[in-house]
């Protein structure tokens, strides 16, 4: 079989962490080599997971041991943090995989408006590849410095790419009315988080103010052959642990019809294994997609307002994190880009 | 206290009915006289529900001695059923409040096309009132056949009308991307509603082609003076027992700020007990309107798209349904409008 | 109607406190005058809980505030804290009304053990009354220091009070395998109650060592004349809101027919309002009760092994807290003693 | 890697043959080859399943043609359709692994008094297993005729094994006090898996009257050196959708201490890959064994009282059912046990 991948993971014991354990715990052409956690250093992660206890025993330790017993290092880290680590990492020679925002958006001038932040090395961010595989896949091949999409962008992009590359729908007046389990907000306990507050709840947050709108409005804009796309981004709070539905809605341009919606969905994602382009009728449910690595994709239309209405459902921890991220792995090291990733939904 | 009203639920074992028997167990000047039940005639309603149990233990008689022994019939029926039974009461001088759709629509053609149906007597439509107390609380007042409007319609209505009413928004292109909670398809075992198919899943059904659509179209254009108001409206089910959350989306005339808006809210629903209109800065949730008669509102802007978003959160089985109809029986009947309606929504 | 009680709660912001304050506001005697918190002076509790938002914004205030003002103080507070604010009520005349563990216990030893405190003053002790109203309903009248009961003994000993009584049952090898919503461990966010965790677990904790375990061994002994009850209690964490069940386990004595024991909760609950004794067949739901004060009792028997298995339903946060405390505020003023407490439990 | 094992499944649109085809899908040296459902025949089982799409599309055939096309067949059939399943695989020198309860007692008279059948063949009864592989390991291995355990019966056997057969409990008074999530009801919809119903409920249901006493009682009785064990058996259905939780009450043989029970119980469990001991102080969780087959158990003592209190953790769907019988077909076919059951339970 080979040699194997050693991969590391820094910030093991968030949840993007720790999905990513889940996931490379069954590839078959990569071993966890090395973990670290500021919180948890010097302990089991199985401690902190219990459900990992004797598949993942591994005991947490030192961003620095990371970097140097790894081939690839996923960042799990808050916002900020891995402009520094990617710098270690490519002294050192390293793939470098980040699941956090610091590497998402092109555009300096953005970053500072949405993330208060700066780009500490140009030529880093040069290097850097804005990595949905079934956008960009040419350009991640062999690169080292890998941004993973944030889970929203990958939802929404995925759900209108092909409508924008045909031209298909206009580019101003999208509508990304989205919603997301709580495991996007991450393991720390709040007052968002209690469970006595999210049950039966349910409600928008962050309205048309989400740092995602950047990284939106920039892959829908390089699908328009770079012509700026404008949208307005709604999320809201699901009351489910896992999964995103985006439901998109585009004003279709003059004469455009369903069907020749649903023909360039086919042609573009016929032959991505990941991308399930759903039968004319069916709709996308986040609970088929659960604890995989697919995006399911359903077409509608409003005839009466001349309206596409284009839904994808992914899980967030999978396609909108970790399992993209392993999936960009698999492409930077030039294995199957599906291995490790074939997983089964679970029917119930 | 003066004479009790004689209170009447025709169909009082689906959902609407047990709620409206929930509501007006509490209510001050109305008492529950009789029930009525196909498919569970002759038994007790606490043998259906439970929780009812030494609160009414009423059995389930036929539509005929509802009609008779009731001054108000309250009728909870599949569509189409309403419509001979509106002709009874009317004929015995009863107060007829329809929780289905029989009477919504005000143009026959539009109720053969989305409902499939005749208008039996026109005579009995003419007499007909929609009533959304807030909107056209006038109309209602002295009617003896009242419509009471669907779950979605009431939360959308809500949510925009100020905003059309003072021509603050364009009158196409507006999105309502609507959650509902599950009670709204009822009380029948379906795969929809098994439990270990909607636990954890989230879509859309029905999209852009629900029968709600006409009747909000018909609101809406009400409010907006009448000129034609045309919506994309596509609901989805949420994985909670409780409430519908209406995000609507809708372009700002040119000049048209935030501020205006929230002007505009305040002044038209500033004495309304039921609409509370949420501060800047908050957004309407589902939960703080739980069991309770409230339609919160809250309103946000996309500066940068120049959308209007305005939401609405209401408890479909209640000011989507029982509460709503108990609040045009207040009307009908002269009473407080408020009476048996001030529900405080539990915290958790 | 005559004066209005005058009610004010210390420590309004905990759930306890809270689920007070819904349901004074539905009193027909009592009125909420003064509210306080530590956390949150200064704020309005409808900012806190934006479901009371036009129903309660009242700004909270010190205790001091509320023990001036207020004819009863119920105090909802944690464990330790009541005893000095018993004495003050008392040297102001007030009736105290504790949510609190604090003076649950008749022996000093027992706390010392279970709760690691002191009695400050025994002779506050001394006047206070356990107060289950269906148990100890004539020692509780006009008594002004009120230990409200914990949630779980409330459901255990009404669950078995009855065959200890009448000496049904054996008094040891009792089992209390209890299971209780997520709102009995409060409004702090924790691992515990981060919505990710506890959504889809369920699991046992505090096994064997919960410190209700005395409590409810005090009760039954005294339900048993005074002869030593004793119980393994075990709790689990139910991953839903709001209620507790409790499925009991006892060894019936020789000859003795769940028959017998029926007709014994019979005649013993019979004409209490809040204890529905289900019919043979059926079992008690925690959903029949949940709003409401009732105590749902259903029997059983394994006749192969001898053993009565009597299980309660509560809601927690109503019969196991705040319900009962005004319904001993009921007792206490000698008002009707459903004042303000025929809660409807929802259907769905 | 050798031939692989041709699987088939009976019955494949159940939910226990969903699950078989999940973890099938994964399994290194078995593949699925034919599949029948009698509901859904001609269908394909993504259109049925639909998480299941674009990785097994397999059309759902007959019972006969599963028979003639595969080594091994499972059956997850409603009881007494085995049977004669079972002795046409018999007859055509298949393995047969029976999911339903057909072969699970040993007793006729047992077997009709639970079930109301009888055995059509006792040479075929004589050749099954009762197949819980860390107890019967050595009994299974090359059988023909596998009975799969029920989904409460491996729990609570799995919960107290070792302390009978240390004879370090008592034979009699245990108490299995069980709770289940909903997928344990199957597939069709009913008044009692209707979300509204089950949401926020818990209550027990088939109170010491369930079907699965009886092979708790046999498996346990031979753990005891077939010395009769008798125990009461309450199962409480939980609102999630997998997990099963057995929380075991039992007396301590007088002297035997806790740390004597954790020795056994490490002891005997120590090399089971399946079955984690939790150290002490530690609770088992449905959720940390969600869609895996591992068994966690853990161990506690109330002193007071000389209880020993076992609980132990499993997925209904997986140790329940599907994954163990897998476990079984490995066993069966001289495979590693645990090719393809290697699965790691979600941390969230």
């Amino acid at each position: 079989m080979g040699t194997m991948i050693k991969a590391g993971i820094v910030g093991a014991t968030g949840y993007g962490g720790a999905e990513l354990v889940r996931l490379l715990l069954g590839h078959p052409q990569a071993e966890i080599t090395a973990l670290s956690s500021v919180s948890f250093e010097g302990m089991r992660l199985s401690e902190v997971y219990p459900s990992y206890t004797g598949l993942c025993d591994m005991v947490c330790g030192t961003q620095q041991e990371v970097v140097e017993q790894c081939d690839v290092v996923f960042a799990a880290l808050p916002h900020g943090l891995s402009q520094d680590l990617a710098q270690e990492c490519h002294d050192h020679g390293k793939v470098f995989i980040d699941l956090g925002a610091d590497f998402r958006l092109e555009s300096e001038e953005a970053y500072k408006e949405w993330y208060n932040g700066d780009f500490k090395n140009q030529s880093l961010h040069d290097q850097a590849v804005y990595a949905i595989p079934e956008l960009f896949r040419d350009r991640i091949k062999g690169k080292k410095v890998i941004a993973n999409p944030g889970c929203y962008p990958t939802a929404v992009a995925l759900a209108l790419a092909p409508a924008l590359e045909k031209g298909l729908i206009e580019r101003t007046g999208i509508i990304a009315d989205c919603k997301s389990g709580v495991t996007g907000t991450g393991r720390n306990p709040s007052a968002t988080t209690h469970y006595a507050n999210l049950n039966e709840s349910f409600y928008a947050y962050k309205i048309a103010a989400h740092r995602h709108t950047p990284e939106m409005e920039q892959t829908l804009t390089h699908m328009a052959g770079d012509q700026p796309v404008k949208l307005t981004f709604v999320p809201h709070l699901l009351p489910i642990n896992r999964g995103i539905l985006a439901t998109c809605y585009a004003r279709l341009q003059d004469g455009v019809t369903e069907q020749q919606v649903r023909e360039a969905y086919e042609k573009r994602y016929g032959d991505e294994f990941f991308i399930r382009l759903l039968p004319k009728g069916k709709s996308a449910d986040v609970k088929q997609v659960r604890c995989s690595n697919f995006c399911d994709v359903s077409l509608h239309t409003d005839q009466r307002a001349g309206i596409l209405i284009a839904i994808s459902a992914i899980d967030n921890m999978v396609k909108g994190a970790a399992g993209q991220a392993i999936q960009n792995m698999n492409l930077a090291f030039g294995l199957e880009e599906t291995a490790g990733l074939v997983l089964v939904p679970p029917a119930f």
